[in-house]
């Protein structure tokens, strides 16, 4: 194996890992524990779940892979803290859009090049890039694998 | 730039970001604070940041940079949980086992060429690295990485 597709392999590894353990975790918990606060005062489990979707979502613009599927989601769980008023999917919503989204995000991840994967996003400019050429893809993989794994670290404390 | 050494600098950027973030957070939770559970019934913050100290400090070893700075850290953070009663270092000590260990690793970690992160580490054979060639000192990496996030999501609930 070419030392090219051995960074590429362990970025999605990283990635994949920490998108297997949410997913595995999110199949264990109820709906009512979900709803639950992960610390006294903190955000809700469901709402923690809807930002991981509108954040992970927010990756096809970024990567130039198309449009997000669920625009709606920024407003509430980006721009929005929790208990906003926003409007809130349901949980059986958010579940629904937490499979379509990695579903989705697998399929055009699997038709991504490894020299696609070495260029730029969208939200940095060819001058910048030019600079800071690990400002790539990649590297936005690699930083929405720790946040995954920082959200997984509040999520896991819903089990009881 | 190569792709090789942007991916050791991308990896590294990643595991450093996450420990920045985590040393500016240490620094400003009290004492009171970390001894309290992140949540009801959970590890307590003392505990969190042992287990994190003796993770890291296994990177020594692990990949050929030494022995461990303290290997009586294992038997209480690792091997045990938290509570159980296995002698535990005072929140002052343990606040200065953070910056040593860290300090030395990234020394360590300067003196590793691009070829030595691609190499295999301590824990897989030969045999097995030779038809698993991502299972390197740099995955390890990558995987200390999000392990370091998801307890700087606990950690953060300590805040006021």
């Amino acid at each position: 194996m070419q030392n090219q597709s051995l960074f590429v392999k362990m970025s999605l590894l990283t990635w994949e890992g920490q998108l297997k353990r949410a997913t595995n975790l999110l199949n264990t918990l109820t709906d009512e524990q979900l709803s639950q606060e992960i610390a006294a005062d903190r955000n809700t489990g469901a709402y923690v779940v809807g930002h991981l979707i509108a954040v992970h979502d927010a990756m096809l613009p970024l990567f130039g892979l198309g449009e997000k599927l669920h625009p709606e989601l920024e407003e509430t769980f980006i721009t929005s803290p929790d208990k906003s008023g926003k409007p809130m999917p349901t949980l059986s919503q958010l579940r629904e859009y937490w499979k379509e989204v990695h579903q989705h995000l697998g399929e055009k991840f699997a038709g991504l090049s490894e020299e696609q994967w070495f260029q730029r996003h969208s939200s940095v400019s060819e001058d910048d890039f030019s600079k800071e050429p690990h400002r790539n893809k990649l590297n936005v993989l690699l930083n929405r694998a720790t946040h995954l794994g920082y959200h997984l670290g509040q999520l896991v404390l819903l089990k009881s």
